[in-house]
């Protein structure tokens, strides 16, 4: 089946991307990320080192450009201005690359998006040309707001980074969906194989994982379940499911009523 | 990975198992089965002329015995008594078959297993050498007894045959994976991939479905869906899930004090 | 409000049936009960001594029979015959009371209840002339089954005895509570106030708990929590709620295509 | 028990908040607020009339400010300016009264609020010295961004306003619970008495809600049935839940590895 899908004006066929931290070392990364069948790999700038520092492992000798899309990402960042500042350090780099994933965090602890200063950084880095794709709460008004701004994808949480609790607000994501122009990818809080065809299944163009690879007992087993997770849900989208009931002979779907 | 799965002491790859009703026609059918890669199909005799009425189209015509594995169940039975005549009548259609998936439901309204029966035709049938699956409601004292009187599988409901409610109650269904002594499969219920995926990432050895790929909107592509999901949950299921966190920096995994 | 509820031909008040097991001591017994306004108390005949051991603490003397209807149960019998043997005691202990619970369960571990011991105790049990209300698994079959051959009541459990895992399977009881040609009241499983709400909330005519009361750090306050989340759960199921829906404007409730 | 409740400087008892809208007249909006126990309720400005159309009903009449505590709020408000505009107003019609609900809406299909706007007016109402309520998402960084700027209470919706899809996220509120400064209450989203129970049973100060007590089949029963929920979920936070189990003889609570 040709499901191609586009971003940013590149056409990918993988939907399911991944990040590079939290592994073994730069064998398991490397082995984890081929597994995982992706074509974009983000890559926090201020951890992982692409160049800034000679002399030291580069993690592009590993996961090279010249296969992967690499997608700097601002990880570890709490303001739009730092945000902002990686960015371009970034694009400087990585040879005048434009396409980054921006994300502004709220707090260590929690990792929650600040809202406000991704809205701010967004605008910043579009206005320098940048090509945004932006890590952001379920709020629909945000990701709107984000859209209409000028952001390549919306990447809303399906929870918080490294809670592995999944897609925990299908409805606020399904309305998010309903509403979008431009590519809606879900970031964040997949925990294992069934939460990422959930993700799939609400319709999400893509979905971004790193924890739940890296952090699994086995991560390269792990990056082939969820090759073939993001696959199974984005197949059953497309083949559109059975209706739920409350048993078969029933003679119409369930409505919600009385259950959750 | 070879992860093969042993079945009546028979070497299986696939662990999805068909069912072949509800399908537009034969080429469907036949079609969405190559998609799904099961090599178990199970064939309901009631319903299909599986060689019982000679001169009609044949199910096996096109679902050959020598490519699959033909599972003959005994859906429409509501006794005891019809199942075991519904095994013995697959035996002779089918030279000598033993390995049979046993049904008996309760009523047509909500088909839902009727376990006194099932544990009445069990013990018949096992006494006559046939190899029983169960399908049976999600009680692990039933699943037990059903195990301990030879049963080579056990096949308790994820949710209400043609539901598509998915997977109600994993706390059972993993009491009864925890105890298993015996193959279990997850039969029924399933409405879409994840759920799916869920059954196996419960350690399930398998799952069966049919309405699930036989009344999505395109079958043949929701059968390749099913497949890829029961691979990527068996892989996450092997592949040991990250812990389910508040966030990332807690100290401990969610203990379910305040959560459903 | 007049809401009166109809067991075994007697009315009652109350909705909340509550245990006597695993508190400090009788005081605290005693207050937790009068807190929870329960009207019928159930006693686990093989635990507690309501006189079969003369000169020791007698359960009767704080909980009065005079003010509360005691519900002898069979809490700890593994078979039909113990059960049976223990109904017997308690109708004598008990001056020919004949309202009982039974319950059979399966093992030490998970206390399920054993259906098929039990469907032969409640057998048994009714031909001698005892009012049964019986303890059952989810299954909509048994619970007719149970209802035909003439219990009192059916009291399904919302999920196993002792976990605090709330309604895990509302579709079965919600089957069961379409169908019931008796009481139906859900014993077991409740954790907290919301889990009773919602038993009341599907339609159930009252709600039976022990440990969610007796093993909260408060027990008398959660008495008083659970009084009155039975009664705001069973209002709000007379009450008629709001339709789901995916945001205020939408045209139909959720129809439960691509939700849990 | 004595549980106060401290808002803006003044004590409260009930812990339900209740809106004016939706009702059938204003003889039942009177009898349902009435049967709710609320002491304050809420009114939205630019849709009913306090005193700005003379001579027209005014809801004062019935819903006294000599025996509930109004809190004007900002329904209908798209942008900061409007919503500060309407508080104006209020104020003026309330003889100097300070205590407002600000609620600034993203668009007229989803009600979701729209959070930079609500941050700006929020400011703006601060600065001229409002005792600011806010309805706000579910975003721990939002959250404490209005503590901090000093509004009274933050009020983090459970699901979208008129959606009576209850408390869809919990991990999220139990986050802004534990890192409040002021009260949290739940604003929108409850359908029935069990979504009021748990909003309680997570820590919250109370809960605001509309259209499940006007929208019910039968508003003053669901207005009883809210009362008693809130109080129930109140008490059983106090009292300490059990631990949730897979089953009673676990050692340890469930930990969330693999279940939902």
């Amino acid at each position: 089946m040709s499901d191609a899908f586009l971003l940013a004006g590149r056409t990918f066929h993988s939907r399911l991307l991944v990040g590079t931290g939290k592994y073994k070392d730069m064998t398991e990364t490397a082995e984890a990320i081929a597994a995982s069948g992706a074509e974009i790999v983000t890559v926090a700038v201020r951890r992982t080192n692409i160049g800034q520092t000679p002399g030291e492992p580069n993690l592009l000798d590993v996961i090279s450009p010249d296969r992967y899309t690499i997608l700097p990402n601002t990880a570890g960042c709490y303001s739009a201005e730092e945000a902002v500042r990686t960015c371009r350090l970034a694009r400087e780099l990585l040879d005048d690359h434009k396409l980054v994933k921006l994300e502004v965090l709220g707090d260590q602890k929690t990792l929650y998006p600040n809202m406000p200063e991704t809205l701010k950084a967004a605008e910043t880095l579009i206005k320098e040309g940048f090509e945004v794709m932006v890590y952001c709460n379920d709020d629909p008004i945000a990701a709107r707001l984000l859209a209409e701004m000028g952001c390549v994808a919306v990447m809303p949480l399906g929870s918080l980074i490294g809670s592995g609790l999944g897609i925990v607000n299908p409805y606020n994501l399904r309305i998010i969906l309903e509403e979008a122009t431009v590519p809606v990818l879900i970031d964040a809080g997949v925990g294992t194989a069934s939460d990422a065809a959930v993700a799939m299944e609400l319709g999400a163009a893509g979905v971004l994982m790193n924890t739940a690879i890296a952090a699994a007992g086995k991560p390269v087993l792990m990056a082939s379940a969820m090759k073939k997770a993001v696959e199974a849900g984005r197949e059953a989208f497309l083949a559109e499911r059975m209706p739920r009931k409350l048993y078969a002979s029933a003679s119409s779907p369930l409505d919600g009523m009385a259950f959750r």
